[in-house]
């Protein structure tokens, strides 16, 4: 059986349709899940509470092997009927929102309001939902289902929980295929990761009186050199790849050559040779920059030096067209009459992609939108939720091979 | 009778001996006001309580006219017996140090520390010794001697006192030269007025992801391109000429193209037609920067643009080689053994020169240093403070005119 034909027989499986009218039946539990989440707080490096509220749902959902790993990452098994291949089921525990910021849920209708709410703790909640739809339609899979609602996917995390349980786990070796479930919209299927490289560059130099000591190098211009340099590089379209001087921030007074200038530098591609090469052209450029701005003015009170921090560093990666898994993730999104998109993001399945192990991520089902802001909203409106869950329960049976079918 | 035989002719009088031992006799009631006035703090734009204080010692030795104007300099007069020309005695009231600096003087031996000791409180003090000696030695001069505490010579003050003094005061027309009696060592005066002026640039653009919003104009390219531009501006040796980018800040978040980013520039330059020619030079470069961001990458979420704020305009100025008040400095300083330099700075005798008004900067006398931090010290060695006070007091009388001489 061809994806489309598979997908296809799970859905006119009696046991799928058992399960889809779990998820319908459990719809308000999902959404009581989901505000119950929300509200507690997340941020970036602080997922600690959520994490152990998140723990103790998975093992009240009868999963295996419940546990937290030592980076904060929560998960646990729903056991398969096979030779304990995994496929990997996760969400992201944290949200870019600070600590402090009012993370309460405000319902107007169907629609939910809150930061976070579809990125990505709906993701969380309708994992969950999952797990109670297949236990209550008694579906079996080949595989090993590892629920995860990881940590560190938002900004400065640097993917850090899925990056870890790549390189930790004990799961590892068994892991076949990865789905992040990661905002509501399953149309939008991420199969190219867009690796980023973040630099933090501080140009130093002796600082000195504007007048006094004109004509000593000055941190300013090497940065200024670094930043035209950086900016006349010219990138590919496909794989998409770009730049961004993002920040700066330098000197104390009107009158004085800084004694430091830092920029924050960002650069992705989703192609990891082409942000290879783009990494190594930037750093040729600091380089060239302070070599240029030595070279200019006078060092006899000392030379600018460049001091490169990398802050960021998320691996590039791509689950090629023609991958089953896609082929299955598009044949889901399409038998509920969606046009599935395949896009390029930076998001948690960067990690295995860059480790050529097949993986996407998906929707959770539903609408949102705002996300990243304080208007973030999230529509749990039952029709519509529910046809995306149902696309994305369809593409976890099929990768994971459900009893009875093919 | 030349500068040299004018000021030999004043040390040769006898009233001249009487107000130097007057000088002598009184110099710990001026140690006790530099001390007074240094603890009544004054920061920029601050000094109000400092020059209420001057203003009642000005009218405590019997000046006349006494009064404060209304940006804030206080002011008397010791009548001439001439036609009423007027010659300006000067010293500043402000400090460069913010309210709520520990202004409280310790003493060690002969040396005074503490923040605005020497610049320029201790002028302040010396000025009011010279009217106390003048006074007791019964010495006339020809021209009124106008004794003046003015406020805003550091920094951001931007010279507004004396600024003020030049163009509103009723004085005005009737000043012929200009005296600022500013920090302790008399051999240093000077004679260039470096002019400034300074700028804040905020560039501006419509910003967006630093990934998804790719190609878009950025505000940190124009910034740099202006950076570099004004760093490759070559300028003159003499008359001293300088430029300087001198702090920077923009951007919020490093996935993020930034929406403003700032620059503070210094100009500096010792001739008014230099620092004309350089200002323009820096608004073409801004412009041009703005121009070149705009075609270097999209416009279609908005341009950038330049938002110019002139923050510090000082006037240059020069009181040439071969002026009188150049010659009887001069002659002053090296009646006392010292060897003369004139030098380039920016006081508040740039108003004047820029007007084409003789004016000089000289030293009240003694030795002081590390002016501008909180480590500023003042040798109030009878010895060789009363050397320097010698010293600018014929200056004063030969150009004001000794009754008797010449």
């Amino acid at each position: 059986m061809n994806a489309s034909e598979t997908i296809a027989a799970i859905r006119a499986d009696a046991r799928f349709a058992k399960a889809a009218e779990t998820l319908a039946a459990e719809h308000d539990r999902t959404v009581a899940d989901v505000i119950t989440l929300t509200e507690i707080p997340s941020p970036p490096f602080g997922e600690e509470q959520r994490a152990g509220a998140y723990l103790a749902m998975l093992r009240a959902h009868g999963l295996e092997e419940v546990e937290q790993d030592e980076i904060g990452n929560v998960m646990g098994i729903r056991r398969g009927f096979g030779n304990g291949e995994i496929l990997v089921v996760a969400a992201h525990l944290d949200t870019v929102f600070p600590a402090g910021t009012d993370v309460r849920v405000r319902r107007e209708g169907t629609k939910l309001f809150a930061p976070g709410v579809s990125d990505d703790t709906w993701s969380l909640a309708v994992n969950l939902a999952f797990i109670r739809a297949l236990d209550a339609a008694g579906i079996r899979t080949r595989q090993d289902l590892l629920f995860v609602g990881d940590v560190g996917e938002e900004g400065l995390g640097d993917l850090r929980g899925v990056r870890h349980l790549f390189a930790q786990s004990r799961h590892r070796p068994r892991i076949q295929a990865f789905l992040t479930v990661d905002s509501p919209q399953v149309e939008h299927i991420v199969s190219g990761g867009v690796g980023s490289r973040r630099y933090r560059v501080t140009f130093r130099g002796p600082g000195g009186h504007s007048y006094a000591a004109f004509g000593l190098v000055n941190p300013m211009y090497a940065m200024a050199e670094a930043a035209r340099g950086l900016a006349a590089v010219e990138v590919p379209k496909f794989p998409p790849t770009t730049h961004c001087v993002s920040v700066v921030s330098g000197g104390t007074s009107i009158n004085a050559i800084a004694n430091a200038v830092t920029i924050e530098v960002d650069l992705r591609s989703a192609s990891a040779v082409e942000l290879e090469r783009l990494d190594q052209r930037f750093l040729a450029i600091v380089d060239d920059a302070v070599a240029t701005e030595n070279a200019a003015r006078s060092t006899a009170s000392g030379v600018i030096t460049a001091e490169i921090a990398r802050v960021g560093d998320r691996p590039a990666g791509e689950t090629p067209a023609g991958s089953p898994i896609r082929d299955i993730a598009a044949a889901a999104v399409a038998a509920e009459g969606y046009a599935p998109q395949f896009e390029f993001s930076s998001t948690d399945a960067n990690v295995p992609m860059s480790l050529g192990i097949p993986a996407l991520k998906v929707g959770a089902g539903g609408r949102g939108g705002r996300a990243h802001s304080l208007e973030e909203w999230l529509d749990v409106e039952p029709k519509e939720s529910l046809r995306g869950m149902r696309t994305t329960l369809a593409a976890i049976l099929a990768l994971a091979g459900m009893e009875g079918i093919g």
